[in-house]
């Protein structure tokens, strides 16, 4: 199993990954039980059954990686995520809407330094790595709110020199998007000139939509709409098939009618809901034909930053809320494979890449995740789909490839390392809590 | 760190865990930085700073074992299982309660064997070691349902027996108590007679309590109370301090207030609840003074067989159930600490042996579990408390003791080999469901 593994790919050699149970989120739902992902440079140039592809690829004396007992899936995809936040974990745990802003996130992000940043952005990589995400949507780092707020126009055009400098770098991995972080700290002349540019350059926009009352009041003091922040949003024409609302929790049935029909992306980001918004609609957004994906959001509004829990904890608060309207739950609600749906396809068509990522199919890039069923925590898997949602924890994700490169190999990610980083990011957030004065209560007796 | 671990302790001799920061779970909340815990046999004899722990017991010659970096805490308490239900995970998500039951779980419990209910146990046992379970509250096994249907007082007699022959078996750490599986198939006649054998054994009784709404329904039109199950208990003085009633969703205010008066323990299953249930008044409990401990439930109705998870769960969806009364989550209700007493003293509470187990104190039990912090999924800890209920993944627990003897040392469990009752597992649950002809839909297009 390690041949294969060890050395790095040349792109013109062809790597096969066979004898693995191969899900492969295509449009047919196609699983072979005895499946082969063919690769060779960063994309997916095979996807069938072992013996079909060993056979057909055998001129070409390609690698072979056996990966008996295994499932390959392709990557996960975590479409809400604040990377600059990892270092505040646990730094507002259990504390109100306004403690939790104006005590901890923001002294936490104004007295972070690009180092911080750097470090946080580190550590969160790690997680997300063990966690099986080949792709993400970051959401806004630590001075965006204050750029916002002080600046705004400048932001807008600092954005712009961002994409730039950056869109498509990385092999193509990174893309540049616009960020708003939510309307009540953005003029009417932010959103639409983002809008526009996003338009323009043919990129999209990550926004966090609807996450509280309060916001909904304000726009509608503010604007005179009926509702709230998504029929605001659609008056301005920024409900567009290239926004990606984040959360989108406080939404009536109309707006949930305007999110299908103006093709919206939703991030549902369960943790977070559950900490700080509250219960969004996912399952009546899907029956319209939403496109909902799944993020983690930030350490501080949830702590585990693994789209695994979120997977679970998806089909569980949602299966729950029916109780609120039907009187009991519906556990068949949100099924295991709408929620793998959510994590793959959904979040590739999220991040406007579905034509690149989501699924292990020909022409498509290698983006996969490897998991080892065959222990405790996953033992007997009678129904593998479910499983892989129920069952699943982050530690039987074992190794990871992204763009076609190995990133982690049996639990160990082989482009960085670990220890050092997680050396460096207790130091440098523990300097950070000290520099800007975050205190944090004992909840016990320490001696 | 080795040696300590290796060598079986001597009932005489004595070892000393040390330079842990020691959650002890006491009733002050004592939290040591630097804290060191001695075991002789399966007791504690001495908790506190390891420099004064060290220095007292030296002339005693202890062994010592550093655990720099490490968390000690109390083993969790699981205060609802059903052990041979292990074998059927996966076998029913995503099913409306009916199909649930009719079609998967009777057919699956009624063609189990001893053997199979066996190996059921060994790997339901596994997870919960893994999870860092030191005692844990059998709910009922796989012909608990048929006899109670069929032989009604015969169950009790058989109950009876179990107690005679293995109360306080197995250095005591086996305590038999009574079980109703609920109260739709127990008659008046087995609810009183196991009440008052209870009570003269001076033993539990363990009973799933308003499940569903129509349990309750059902309880007002047989016995003519005017709301449920709990408020019939009540009427027949089986609510007394020795219930542990499992999930109790369905309760109203004064209900509430009759658990609270009779000193009823209630074991909260998180997962099960949002699967299948509903949101029980887990807040309105604890501020009642209900002593509310946690449980997985079985593997039918969870997957994740995890006190772990479900600590993180229960702070979660208590949270987000706020919203339907106060219009917004509270990020304050279930804070970490409270959730810890949960798994912990309030689990001792609930198995009627808080004078032996749930805290680490003098001259109670050794039951302890080591967690290390020092990894990508719980890094930085800033809040160690919080960190411990928010972030803390299974794969954090690295060890675990019980009765002062090692059961898991580096997360390898030194009493049974894994793998093989793996394998026995694999084959004893696909013969099981051959033989039961449970069929599972094909969820995808397998090929």
């Amino acid at each position: 199993m390690e041949e294969g593994r060890q050395q790095p790919l040349k792109s013109s050699s062809i790597l096969v990954l066979h004898d693995a149970l191969i899900v492969t989120m295509d449009s047919h739902k196609r699983v072979f039980r005895n499946g082969a992902v063919a690769v060779r440079g960063d994309t997916i140039i095979a996807v069938g059954q072992s013996q079909d592809i060993i056979s057909q690829l055998s001129y070409l004396s390609p690698q072979l990686l056996n990966l008996h007992g295994h499932f390959l899936l392709p990557g996960l995809i975590n479409t809400h995520v604040h990377t600059s936040q990892q270092l505040g974990r646990g730094i507002a745990d259990d504390v109100d809407l306004l403690t939790w802003l104006h005590d901890r996130i923001w002294p936490y992000e104004s007295n972070m330094t690009e180092d911080d940043s750097y470090i946080s952005t580190l550590l969160c990589g790690i997680e997300l790595i063990h966690s099986g995400v080949t792709c993400f949507a970051e959401a806004g780092g630590q001075h965006v709110s204050e750029w916002q707020r002080r600046l705004n126009g400048w932001e807008y055009v600092s954005q712009k020199d961002l994409h730039k400098k950056y869109h498509n770098t990385a092999d193509g991995r990174i893309r540049i998007w616009f960020g708003l972080r939510q309307i009540m700290n953005s003029t009417d002349r932010l959103l639409t000139e983002t809008r526009d540019a996003a338009k323009q350059l043919n990129t999209g926009i990550h926004m966090h939509v609807a996450e509280i009352p309060y916001e909904n009041q304000v726009v509608v003091e503010r604007q005179g709409v009926d509702h709230g922040t998504v029929t605001y949003l659609e008056k301005i024409k920024l409900l567009q098939d290239n926004l990606l609302a984040a959360h989108t929790v406080w939404v009536n049935e109309d707006e949930v009618g305007l999110l299908s029909k103006s093709g919206v992306k939703v991030s549902h980001c369960p943790a977070a809901a559950m900490h700080m918004l509250g219960f969004a609609p996912i399952r009546e957004m899907i029956d319209a034909g939403v496109c909902v994906s799944l993020g983690t959001d930030g350490a501080p509004s949830n702590n585990r930053m693994s789209i695994v829990d979120e997977m679970y904890l998806a089909s569980l608060i949602n299966k729950g809320r029916e109780v609120f309207g039907k009187g009991t739950t519906d556990p068949t609600v949100l099924p295991a494979e709408t929620i793998l749906e959510m994590a793959t396809t959904n979040g590739a068509k999220s991040v406007l890449w579905d034509k690149e990522i989501g699924s292990l199919e020909v022409g498509k890039k290698a983006d996969m995740i490897v998991v080892n069923p065959s222990s405790w925590s996953m033992m007997p898997v009678h129904d593998c789909i479910s499983s892989l949602v129920y069952c699943m924890r982050t530690e039987n994700i074992t190794s990871l490839m992204c763009n076609g490169r190995w990133i982690m190999v049996d639990k160990k990610i082989v482009t960085l390392n670990e220890e050092e980083v997680i050396v460096m990011a207790k130091k440098a957030s523990s300097d950070l809590l000290k520099r800007a004065g975050i205190q944090i209560p004992s909840r016990m007796n320490f001696l």
